[in-house]
């Protein structure tokens, strides 16, 4: 007889449910492909009586995380409570202490907290995976910590939060300010409940923080993450864009330069017709660039009950075929401390203004931008709107510094009527 | 002090060249990862003198390459040598029966071989891994096998032999005709020794049959793959797909129904705006679809040194961090035979007749659709060349036996003065 591998499950929310759901459903595959039977002992959510339609009559319900995480019939502690800190965070560190693994899907604990846990999970020799808190059914983590392990790792792109590129493609296909679509998106429960996580870009960082200490082999790091949420772009700005073939998508960009590890998630536009121009709706995609293999492209759904289980069992089942890996593809104590960047790497630019309709203010951004020693690919100067004229620049390839003394020139030439943005034009 | 794990490298073509460069420039980095060291104990080529570029002087030689796979100071076995018999299954089956872990690129082998070698494997409680041998660089076997372990797969396509993707990609960009673009692909070292491996689809059907074995738990079953080669595809064909908006690839298909699995291999019609339709050159993409994960898409190099040898050294660190997995996902005994079927799966047919120019062709046509219940979507008659008309037809979703029942009809008729062919519409 062998032994099964018995979980813990910690939240029973759309995702928790779908856990619940492959493994009643899918038992017989599932001891097939894994070597032994896969069981739930015991569970563990905020309301015992909500109908969540499935059967748990034969599981044990726990109301407190912690002491779940801990029962002698758990071998597996699966976290999908979520919150960076509380139960999720209590429970988490008390399953590693007790030398149970620990599946979860929370981005933002392992953001903030990863490497402790990493160290915790190691000295306790039991794994700690997190596949589904990265771009939901795509296997990313295990992409990138073992297919592509053969590799340095230069820089790792992707688009990872479903909202904002809901909210972006309905300002593109039906008008809607972003306001407007903002509320629209919220309406249909697709908001955090701090919405700052989705469109200030956090979420997403969370994610990219995660694959650049697998990718990098460095801590960690999400308080070095630079952020720029999707709250400043306009109509105009995805109108523009579009005319000039490019899409406005919120991409997270993680490099390893010689002056250290970029981090960074921001609008950027990317070519129409490229792979990551042609996302709409919920669909994530991660490009990852390697010495060796060159570049991948993976793309699946970034979130959902399905997905997100999927990535879940897929992780529950390397623990039930005996697959041991460090947290991050390299031991916690052997991960860098990388020295934060901003990005070095050279690329076009896109750079709105509005400027007062007075007199030499052309000149006078012709000559901030001759200083920084930028060149400009195409100029448009549209009607004016007001007394501003709404002025759009692509630069030539640039590196960010100098884009950056560009705006500060202009914000000090006092033409400016809003503040200027840039955004990175990324070709892939 | 940890024991290294120590290769023997039989093949220092350029991929066993590309995986000495790996082993050798990233000696830390793996180490970091792997948790020991790697190293290369002994090689095997053809050809001793031959310059490669790497240093292998203090590497034992080998001649023979059974020689090699049974040495005592080699753990892992690296078969790059290629071919389904011969060499290469006489030094994989000794290294498995001397418990030897094997990794290998060789996917004529595999498609031949895989369950006999499999068992193997197993029975000697060793490592048979392959991932080199299906889409180059993109992680799929570990994916399928692995990342997406939960999931009920329900369908697998593949663009996956670069070579056919050249020579579609010069047909329809330079006008070139089939035999021209051929040529051209021989001339620049593309075509395998016997070139009805790439274009008569072989080469790209052993990579499916892996991938079906893997995805659907069934045994490879090489011999009822249906193969149809890319060389019947005219310029015409090319061109009228691309006014309908399509482009034409050697599509791999594999899907587990009622009746059982399809695997096929042929030209296809795809969306020129999908992924699928927007792959040039010799990138490959796998599309994976499961019950939970829904669709998910890898795109990659599928060939090519870096990226070949880039998932060697994947399969090789695995072994190193101590990871054991049956060789097709589950283990070799439970693998099941599938019953072969034609595709059950409606989709809409591009269908090019050429048909005389004679009283009651098109009438005749229009019975044979009717008949067989084949509807028509669109319908076009080019000017006519000689006595024949070429027409060109695509239908409304319908199943591969009825279209099979329309060609038929056709050819009965004597109407047609070549014949007919019928290309399945992709939609993705």
């Amino acid at each position: 007889m062998i032994r099964p591998l018995r979980l813990g499950i910690a939240g029973l929310g759309t995702v928790g449910t779908g856990v619940v759901n492959i493994i009643r459903n899918h038992a017989g595959m599932l001891q097939l492909r894994g070597t032994c039977p896969v069981g739930i002992s015991a569970v563990s959510a905020r309301s015992k009586s909500r109908n969540r339609g499935v059967d748990l009559s034969g599981t044990a319900w726990e109301d407190d995380p912690v002491a779940l995480a801990t029962r002698d019939d758990v071998d597996v502690f699966v976290e999908l409570m979520g919150g960076a800190d509380g139960p999720a965070l209590a429970a988490t560190k008390a399953a590693l202490a007790a030398g149970k693994h620990v599946v979860t899907a929370n981005k933002a604990m392992l953001a903030h907290h990863g490497q402790t846990l990493a160290e915790a999970a190691e000295s306790a020799s039991v794994n700690l995976r997190f596949e589904a808190a990265v771009a939901g059914g795509i296997p990313v983590i295990k992409v990138l910590a073992e297919g592509l392990v053969g590799n340095r790792i230069t820089r790792i792109m992707g688009v990872m939060n479903g909202t904002c590129n809901y909210i972006l493609t309905r300002m593109e296909t039906a008008g809607l300010p972003y306001e407007e679509a903002f509320a629209e998106a919220g309406a249909l429960g697709f908001l955090e409940a701090d919405p700052n996580l989705d469109v200030g870009g956090i979420d997403a960082a969370h994610k990219l923080v995660l694959l650049a200490a697998v990718g990098f082999g460095t801590r960690v790091d999400f308080a070095s993450a630079e952020l720029q949420g999707i709250g400043t772009i306009s109509i105009e700005d995805i109108e523009t864009a579009a005319e000039l073939g490019y899409r406005i998508k919120l991409l997270g960009v993680a490099a390893m330069g010689d002056a250290g590890l970029e981090q960074t998630m921001m609008p950027a536009l990317v070519p129409c017709n490229s792979p990551l121009g042609r996302l709409e709706g919920g669909t994530n995609m991660v490009v990852i660039e390697g010495d060796s293999v060159g570049q991948v492209v993976l793309r699946g759904a970034g979130a959902g009950q399905g997905p997100t289980a999927s990535a879940v069992v897929g992780d529950v089942m390397d623990i039930a075929r005996g697959i041991r890996l460090p947290v991050f593809g390299q031991a916690a104590a052997s991960l860098v401390k990388a020295e934060p960047a901003r990005s070095s790497a050279r690329s076009a630019w896109y750079i709105r203004l509005a400027l007062r309709d007075r007199a030499g203010t052309l000149a006078r951004l012709a000559g901030a931008l001759s200083e920084a020693g930028v060149s400009i690919d195409r100029l448009r100067q549209k009607a004016h709107a007001n007394d501003s004229a709404p002025v759009v620049i692509v630069t030539h390839p640039a590196r960010r510094t100098r884009i950056d003394a560009v705006l500060e020139a202009i914000s000090a030439t006092g033409d400016a009527t809003t503040p200027p943005i840039a955004l990175r034009i990324v070709e892939m």
